[in-house]
């Protein structure tokens, strides 16, 4: 067996905690070797059960130290940039929750850098191109067994949003997972954003509309459109169904076990997306440590983040505007071919 | 357009009050001329918005007012004979709710005087033949498009029973539909029935053992079996699966609204038979009053209230003895072929 | 019994020797008595086997016979007005397949004779507002079961589309449906329509687009949209997602028998509308009758009728120019209240 | 990070192989150490990718280098005796693939070498007890939450037997993980069982029946049955049905994606226990690692490996009488207490 990677966890909220616990108890040729935060009590608390990890309130105390071979961003997304620029400096395979940065700008500072290190060294969270259905939609939609894919059509509901949580957050907290869902799919850039809101649940904070219907055009004029409703209440869904030329794929939907009682039939809903997407963590995290032992980087890229980021610009746009706008992109460096955006093929059965 | 048959209903009760109103409001070719009840007001009460129908107290009463074209009996069982014999007598179209009669001495002696008025005159009352689902399953078993059907399992589920349901009514009254069915869907007679019971629920009324499993063996040595459980609670269920050599066929599933509410998926499971059979019962008359009109008779024969007597006797037998009990039939009279006992193909799209 | 109403059906083509045969063998208290067609070899032909009906190549002809108590229209949309003056003059009660007049202009000539007449007389054949799924998803809306309905999703997808099915026909002779049903989930009307169409399937003809995205907003906000794909291949499938305050209704899924087999889980898909909706053109056809017993007229209005063809009309014009069209519409005249406009509670079980 | 737990592997075959690759590349803290198989070839095939491990053809070898913390077993049934005693011996904690051994007696014989160890060393491989559905209804089951447990239906379908796959076989390698399941979901012992073969498939190989009905009772008396249907042609296929006293509960169902193409709607059937049961075994040795860093033993034990191999003696004989074969046990030695039976609680999200 060989040593297993010393991975540095920057962030020890709750996704920080979180990743910090797979690592350590689910993720093979990996372990927690330091965690930064700036509240040390969290920090410390995050591996009190790690025996030889270390806890920093500063990245950099934790990169001087060395003998860190990954790191991964689990800080609020205004953090991220700096980190990022850090873990390139010290060629450092990076996972990087989404978002990669908040804005394209900035995002597309961080590619600047990701080129001038001249390989890529950043993977961004992503995690539902981990996830079984994903996978299979995807490996569909490439062997065109249904012939082309001509529409997508998802649902993304939760059951309440967080007190705070305004119009353009629906767009850069929700929705860009269904940029990136769409763009992954379809292996195609996003062109255009409309949305549209209508009447709005009462259920909604003062000044949120929800639901709101957010619709996309691709290069080759696929048409996707996302129902975001994030104060749902009745659990947390996210679902996709899929027009093709000769047939209709949809995931996404309900899981067992299946219960008769009390005048019903059917099951329970996932409460929230750590129950829905749980095995993608383990497996977006194993997989980004299998290519980091071979000396490789896979899974969603820098490009992918900024790509994203450049939708939400034009996602919050179109809710002001109300007409359709046109996603600005730059053009796409040859570092982030499409061979490379696509992840390694994983051991998931579908 | 013909000018419409018509019917006396025999029985002015919960059932025969549904027939009335169905014959008159939905069926297409015969209307209501007489109800028979010994309770006068029932009976008059079962008319009061027909124009033109009578009330009798007496079957032959109505029988000798004339201009009577069809009868149905919706009486309880042990009141059959008596009726059913005055019909063959006045060859009057009959079609009998089930039981024929409430065992297989009496059923035996119908089924003689059927075979000494020269053709067949009674419809059994087994509506689940004409139930969209059942049928699909039937024309899959002919047409063997999975091969040969190899085991039957079938679930009959009820909220509650009524009080005073004792365990021979499991047989009599409950599982007396699944020896049809499994007749219906093999085209076979049924060679022995196994009953087994462990475990009841604590919602059975004392004495009756729930549930009870029932198994069956055909003359081609198809096993089937019957989970019958009449206290469960949370609905209506008729469902079957059935095994075949290359695939497997359901039906009886469940039914739309589908919902995602309150952290659940799922629907509305039907409260009881009416809801779930409703259109069976509208067909199984619309099918009779047509074949009437062409002089002839379908669906379920007396043969086959009286093939299901026999399995009710065996049925009741192996509750007290934990044997496999054999059925014991006289031979098939030539009348009751089976080419006879299919009713002719109904406009029911599955 | 009563003496059944007297039917004069007008076109004896697919759809009107469908509704003969319907009359003829499953409605109660109807009878087919005169057909009206150009081609009086097809309405000879689809009369053949019902006694004492008549054939005629002409209405006033038919009407001029007297005796004629009830009118369904099955001819082509662009040779209805003259029919429906004729009847609206003869003051008998209508059932007209839809369209009720091929545009908007010419449907309000037709309300306005209606109006003239002084009262309701026509009923137009948005047959889905007979079926069962449609009735109980209204039901959930009209009882806020789950709160206030916030949007609807509508999938309407065809096998294929005949020769000659353009862009304009997707609006006129299939989203027609679903701006009715919207109307008749919401009982308000629809204010804007938008259409949106991207990557084409290589199935469909020449110059159509297809699938086409169609969004409609109503009065009070609520945003509605169709996939509306004619070229789906798979089957013909007609389903609705609506999402409430609290919960997510589902209408339109999967048939049973339930099969496994292959490889694969699942079962058929139904061919054509005639399969899905069978069901549902049985209750019209009775529910039409039924009311006309009584002195009634129920089901969509002529004011109905003329709201969809405002709404197609502003459909073709959304498909021109990309933009939100609104619906022109003039004041409801009072004759069509709120409470006229819905059908009589049928005897559906759901 | 603690050193990780080194394993010996005794059996090369295909599923010591696929453990081998299980432990190497997705199992956290566990390594293979060692392979064992009287194979040379094989063995060194099975390690060639993992550095540091060695390939022995004997077990007693493999013990002798030392270094080894754990024993997984993976060779046929027939061979397991004496590597579970040389285990015990050398107090290893050791996870053997069922059947612990072939028949009861042996098994008891293990059971007291475990006793005289004084301590639980053994799990046996019913990974079905790590699968999500199973814990998801034994947890329901526990809880009480539709009230008593009352009857078990079990489906346990394969496509196809390979050549030589007897009537004997079915019982110790089919219905063998059924007894072990209504055990788990019980805990309760089996007291006796009956087998049913009635007309079988075509597709059986000469002289064995094939479906059989299972049908076991448990010391409360609930009753459990098994369509063991081991030529089912159309894939792969375990599920359960259970009947509570307020509820119907259901596992083991459909998997998606969800496909509506070629006049179908449903999707594919898992082919084979691989693909169906991949993320319980993960789990499985995952638990058997952490659970052995701890100083502990989980899972299935040795006793009942012995109650099952009791339970496939009484099956065996069943099939043979065509009676009710009582299941004959030694009394439960104490060190077996229930609270022992039980694995500890996983991270399974249901």
């Amino acid at each position: 067996m060989n040593t297993p990677l010393r991975v540095a966890v920057v962030g020890a909220g709750r996704m920080g905690a979180d990743h910090i616990d797979r690592i350590h108890r689910r993720i093979n040729g990996a372990e927690v070797a330091a965690v930064v935060d700036i509240d040390r009590h969290r920090a410390e608390a995050a591996i009190a059960h790690i025996p030889g990890a270390e806890a920093h309130t500063d990245f950099g105390q934790a990169l001087d130290r060395g003998g860190i071979d990954l790191v991964l961003i689990a800080t609020p997304g205004f953090l991220h940039e700096d980190v990022l620029l850090a873990a390139l400096e010290h060629r450092l395979p990076t996972l990087c929750e989404k978002p990669l940065t908040p804005d394209a700008a900035s995002a597309w500072r961080v590619v600047q850098a990701e080129l001038a290190a001249g390989r890529q060294l950043i993977q961004v969270g992503f995690m539902r191109r981990f996830d079984a259905g994903y996978r299979a939609l995807r490996r569909i939609i490439e062997e065109k067994s249904y012939g082309e894919l001509l529409t997508l059509h998802h649902q993304h509901r939760n059951p309440t949003t967080p007190a705070g949580f305004t119009n353009e957050m629906i767009i850069h907290d929700t929705v860009v997972h269904e940029f990136d869902a769409v763009r992954f799919f379809t292996g195609e850039e996003i062109t255009s954003v409309q949305v549209r809101a209508g009447r709005s649940t009462r259920n909604a904070p003062a000044g949120q509309r929800d639901p709101q219907l957010v619709l996309m055009e691709t290069e080759s004029g696929i048409l996707a459109q996302v129902e975001a409703y994030v104060n749902a209440q009745f659990g947390y869904q996210v679902a996709t169904q899929a027009s093709f030329e000769t047939g209709i794929v949809s995931i996404g939907g309900d899981t067992e076990p299946y219960i008769r009682s009390a005048g019903t039939w059917g099951g329970g809903v996932t409460p929230g997306f750590g129950e829905r997407f749980g095995d993608a963590y383990d497996l977006e995290l194993q997989d980004w440590v299998d290519a980091a032992a071979r000396g490789e980087i896979g899974g969603p890229s820098a490009w992918d983040g900024y790509a994203t980021a450049a939708c939400c610009e034009a996602g919050v746009k179109a809710q002001a505007s109300g007409r359709i706008e046109p996603v600005q992109l730059e053009a796409r460096p040859g570092l982030y071919s499409p061979s490379v955006e696509q992840a390694p093929a994983l051991n998931v059965t579908v």
